[in-house]
């Protein structure tokens, strides 16, 4: 073979233009180096991985790791209850609007969010208008908060006011707690931004004749399991993120004949059971979030732990939570899902990524289980059957189990990969993939698209560096 | 290479026995002669093949197969109204009991469909008891006819009688109609030979309260279109034959609002509510049937045409029809399932497979559909996803064509495999797949298991040389 010049490439692409160019022969060997080559994050892995040992040299990091994971795995969550916000949140006062992902002021909000605070404000009749209600908000006579502190998820902008009903779920195991609001339905939407008379009038309707019956029905029914309708929803094609139809048709018939009972008329009836079965296929997402986040919680501080217990996101800022460091964010620039548009947007109409729902994916649902979903991965650009599986074994890498009760029928079973560790996320520069809608960057628009995003990795590093910082103190 | 002996073995694995036990290396090629290697039917093939062309050399038989593949395609049924049976089909005298599969005198059933049809003669209140209907059916003053010659499908034993409810589904394309029960629920039922009391008396709930309320709820919504169903729910984990868990959800959703104008009281509506959601996840599998009944009804009676236009079972024979040869039934002994039996019971246990369900495969869904459902795959021991991806892909091997209203996610959104050419299952020896319930031998016991199963092999070979024979004169 002497003479014949041939070369093989690993990692930087650019090396082999002259190869391409001049007809070598090559092999390209897709490599990346680890912790993105960061010398810094190199060492704190090696740290992290070398040290933090107990007497019997057993990892603590990896104990406790494994111990968040059981308590996740063990969660059950039950919704119970419908009930206003301020009957569950003792400390929602009138002038407090919630919001999306970690915290920030009104003045930095995007569009979308900023449209949404303005919706809720108008909602709890602050304000007569809309200029009236940004006064209230520029002046500080009212306050934003996150979803976050008061125990709620919400998706997209997430705006949530102390008339709004909220889901009481209760994680039966560990007995923590957790609040969503009711999904308000397609098409314009509060969460969207949008915050139009007929958008106010549905969200009237949620609280004064839905709330009031789905709470009698739940009561009577003595709550409603949700992990096995998660269970189902796996097998049904639902990924409990961007489809939701099995799971919201399997929520309804667990309260089909107490609903008869609940409503105060036929026409009540008639009109919730056109809402849970025809109207909202994404009914159950909220569900699926509070569910996530009692099973999430109950992984929350755990001295040790790298497990990521909450990703969210505020339209500006992507944030994270770790196991081991409890309430603090760590935050940075959201990134752009990429996807499909609706017909006549497109990505420069896009608001960055938004929305507590990314709570899912923590739990190893929505873009964590992929594969579970062809149809979803075939919306929202993700390929074929087999990319759809290659993305659900990719994110195995990033995870210290598997749910064995979520499982996924096209992995043969396998269980949906859960329990998140910032070390092999940062380590293997492998991003968790989350599933998400796309609000336009204006207020009153609404929703543009859907697409596939991942947290920014910056985030990711942010994370574990303070997480060194703290263990080794 | 002189020297080392090394074999290459074509077909029979019997050959290989020396080089197995000698230790010589060998390979195996997994091949089989066409035709089963049946010089008769070779010719037949070649015939077919060769022959039947009109002036411009064209196929006949390809041309007359594609005329009924895309009456197959462009069927669409509608279910429109339930009501009972002796108003839907005026020669439904009352000494008439119908049966699934191809004709068999009484004397000839086996246990379940006997069973079944004493609860039928009980159900129109003929006889007293079990002993007083067997004497009007050994004397023949009770008389058997098979569902078919009705126009009804009916799932196992199919027993049908002129007081049951039949749903009257309309291929809106053809104007033709069929008819089916309404499924029974779980559990022990008349369908596997089951004639006690409790289900007499659900199916005189069926009768009294769901049918009038469903057919009201039907009429004020002028019909429901069941392709859509049968398209979201291959989205959802069902292959419409063993898995009908999306379909009934949507269904119900499809009417839910308005059956609670519909139902006579709130009691009714709790209980049709509950049968409908919660209670009978295969509520969907007899409107299946009927719908796959006229898009197959609408390629009957199409000269020159290899279509399977319907396969059926009666518990002791397979019957099957061709498009070109209309009511002719072709018989062959029918086979024993393979798959999941319940604790104990096993294969010495069951009964012949039975039962017009085998409709659905006819129209592309069912066992042809296998990987639509890995789950069912799982269920009835097809393996995992590889596996039940093999198999559908199989099953193209043998169909004129895909049904691209019915797409597979699994299967990248490819259609199911439509219409069915007798001359590719002869030639190759792909039998259809069928996925069955498995009822037990014995009359009143029910149940004991569900698989797969395929047609007898010889029920193709007759049916081709009959075709020949037909074609050549």
């Amino acid at each position: 073979m002497a003479g014949a010049l041939r070369a093989v490439n690993i990692g930087l692409g650019d090396f082999l233009s002259p190869f391409r160019d001049g007809g070598t022969p090559f092999v390209d060997v897709d490599w990346k180096p680890p912790a993105q080559g960061d010398p810094e994050l190199i060492d704190i892995l090696f740290d992290l991985t070398a040290g933090f040992r107990d007497a019997h040299g057993a990892s603590l990091i990896d104990q406790a790791n494994q111990t968040g994971l059981r308590r996740i795995l063990a969660a059950q969550p039950v919704v119970r209850r419908v009930l206003p916000a301020r009957e569950l949140i003792p400390d929602f006062d009138e002038n407090v609007i919630l919001h999306a992902g970690p915290p920030i002021e009104w003045e930095n909000m995007c569009g979308p969010m900023r449209g949404a605070i303005l919706g809720a404000v108008l909602y709890e009749g602050l304000a007569p208008d809309e200029a009236g209600a940004e006064r209230l908000l520029h002046s500080g006579s009212v306050v934003c908060r996150t979803n976050f502190s008061r125990g709620v998820v919400a998706p997209m902008a997430g705006a949530v006011s102390r008339s709004m009903p909220l889901f009481l779920v209760e994680n039966e195991t560990a007995g923590n707690v957790a609040h969503s609001p009711i999904h308000e339905g397609s098409g314009r939407a509060l969460r969207f931004g949008v915050s139009r008379p007929p958008v106010l009038a549905r969200l009237k309707w949620l609280e004064r004749t839905l709330a009031p019956a789905l709470d009698r029905a739940l009561a009577a029914a003595g709550g409603v399991a949700l992990k096995p309708i998660m269970s189902q929803a796996l097998l049904m094609g639902d990924e409990m993120h961007q489809r939701n139809v099995a799971a919201s048709l399997a929520f309804h018939r667990s309260l089909a004949a107490g609903l008869v009972d609940a409503a105060e008329s036929s026409d009540d009836l008639k009109g919730i059971v056109s809402f849970l079965t025809l109207e909202n296929e994404q009914f159950f997402l909220n569900l699926a979030m509070a569910a996530a986040k009692t099973a999430m919680d109950a992984a929350r501080g755990i001295p040790h732990s790298t497990l990521i217990t909450a990703m969210n996101r505020n339209g500006v800022d992507f944030g994270l939570h770790l196991a081991a460091t409890g309430d603090r964010w760590f935050t940075a620039p959201s990134l752009y899902p990429k996807g499909l548009y609706f017909p006549g947007y497109s990505e420069a109409d896009a608001n960055p990524d938004m929305g507590d729902s990314a709570i899912v994916e923590c739990y190893g649902v929505g873009g964590m289980a992929l594969s579970a979903v062809p149809s979803v991965a075939h919306l929202v650009g993700a390929g074929n059957l087999m990319e759809s599986l290659g993305y659900t074994f990719e994110m195995n890498h990033i995870c210290v189990g598997r749910d064995p009760d979520l499982a996924i029928p096209n992995c043969d079973f396998a269980g949906a990969p859960a329990g998140i560790d910032v070390r092999r996320v940062v380590a293997t520069g492998i991003l968790p993939l989350i599933i998400s809608g796309v609000a336009h960057h204006q207020a009153g628009i609404g929703q543009v698209g859907a697409g596939l995003v991942t947290p920014p990795m910056e985030v990711m590093n942010k994370a574990l560096r303070a997480f060194h910082r703290m263990a080794v103190k």
